[in-house]
């Protein structure tokens, strides 16, 4: 029996992590608001990251986890700068000043397992062949500046002893069941879920784009795995490279042949978007997770394994 | 003819810079106190970075170069917490944001160039033998985490082209005339100056520690040198390590005792602490700092030279 939080609760991933907690953990969700279709057995808190007074709120319960996955997508920070540092950064700063606050407070009985989602965009090319977890974070986004200084403070925050956990860099995860959102990666799912519910999809980069995929099955995998993980499995870097895919457009579009056929490839046209083009060129394409790997983390090892837990998890839902 | 601000400017770092503009340039010093003697012809405002509405006034004369020197040091960033990330994050991010807002007012027209010390407390250890330009940035320290966030955001309000600049990471600057203070890597200086003062210094360190130092003339001419640099010299990551000398305690005692004899050498005294062992074995010892002196950064090349440095420079001035 544990008790969790979950900030951003209210999405995808975040009712999927939900979900898989049992009857008799206390689960909580934080969210602007609630608009995925829901059964999640969950106390639900509407409001922002940014409000005055949102962790004095939520955290009064101590939860023992807290998963923060909150955050402003990739895209729309790169739009809205103001807005992308207020949530990503600032907000994130409130809320383990919050802990801090908590700890002092009872003499450091109160220390929470925090699991910050971080992302692949903390790193910048050049990249080499395959990323390895000692590569130097150096960002060419807002949303990735944003998250590696999330990272670089839960890290400190961890090292006094204020709290525990890790920052997951979870890949782009694929395929998400919904609609598109502002996510400059949204294309790499929508190009598959969008022919499988007969739709058409558009294409806004070339097909030799690769990229570093994970199914969100392996993303709520990730989530409790790095809750369960003995506390001492990172020493002074709280920021670890998840496991993945790495496959091209072209291979994505193969994959969904031979599970859909021609008729759903067709579906697919090619729209190219300069922005886009641009954002993904600054990210990175395949990884090492050695260190992950060792610690018991995993994810697919093909794009049609992607596919296929899409179908079993959400195709039939929507 | 230029005009410049220097943030953190009563420093002995700061006034040196201060000193060595021209007459036809404009230079204001920003500072809480300014307890250096000073012979220096600048614009004195006192104040603290972390004041409400210090931004508006100090850049409302829109400075073509400012240099950010102000910052909470390392070993009083580690013992106060909420001091450290207040002052040396939260503040600089008051500072960006408003050299945003007067981008945006003028439209574009105002884009100052900003310099900004950080510092090779950015790195942790494991290290290798020399760090080189594309090491992991991963801080054991409150200090090296605020600069390595500061660095992060700087460089994205530099990719957005709100403004121009640079982060140059100073080594240890040694010899630092004046009294010992609160940075942990005060002795690096304490033992040559204490000493060449007829002074008693303590080593709280083992003499085989290893260390990466340049003078505070150097220092000065980094700063000068990243002011007049090319504005694209560095496309997408504006940190940069400097350029130093790296040589353990030994050979700082017997550099000083070529200089000023046996007698000098025996006002040394050690007294191990712990805490500061700690701290400096997190600290890197060498580097290969390549984009640097391509780009014609220069230091020291020997130890003997950076205490001829400090008894041409300072010392008769004590």
């Amino acid at each position: 029996m544990t008790s969790v939080l979950i900030i951003g609760g209210g999405g995808m991933i975040g009712q999927k992590l939900a979900q898989s907690y049992g009857n008799n953990d206390t689960v909580s969700v934080l969210d602007m608001a609630f608009t995925e279709p829901s059964n999640v057995k969950a106390k639900k808190i509407v409001g922002s990251v940014t409000d005055a007074g949102i962790w004095e709120k939520t955290l009064s319960d101590l939860p023992d986890t807290i998963f923060y996955l909150a955050s402003v997508v990739s895209g729309e920070a790169e739009v809205d700068f103001s807005k992308g540092w207020d949530v990503n950064i600032h907000a994130f700063w409130s809320f383990l000043d919050q802990i801090r606050d908590q700890y002092l407070k009872s003499e450091g009985r109160y220390k929470p397992r925090i699991i910050f989602t971080s992302s692949i965009a903390v790193f910048g090319s050049p990249f080499p062949n395959k990323i390895t977890d000692d590569f130097l974070t150096a960002p060419r986004t807002s949303y990735g500046a944003q998250k590696s200084c999330c990272e670089i403070m839960l890290n400190d925050f961890i090292r006094k002893g204020f709290c525990e956990g890790l920052a997951i860099r979870l890949p782009t995860i694929c395929v998400r069941p919904g609609k598109p959102n502002l996510a400059a990666s949204s294309f790499f799912s929508g190009i598959i879920r969008e022919p499988l519910n007969g739709l058409k999809a558009y294409l806004p980069v070339p097909t030799d784009v690769q990229h570093w995929h994970a199914s969100p099955r392996s993303a709520v995998g990730f989530l409790r795995h790095a809750e369960n993980l003995g506390r001492n499995a990172m020493r002074f870097n709280a920021a670890l490279n998840m496991p993945g895919l790495s496959c091209t457009v072209e291979e994505q579009i193969e994959a969904l042949r031979s599970i859909a056929g021609n008729e759903a490839v067709k579906l697919i046209e090619a729209k190219p978007d300069e922005k886009i083009i641009e954002i993904v060129k600054g990210w990175p394409r395949n990884f090492d997770a050695k260190i992950a790997l060792e610690l018991g983390f995993s994810a697919e090892s093909s794009f049609v394994d992607i596919i296929k837990i899409y179908i079993e998890d959400d195709l039939k839902k929507v």
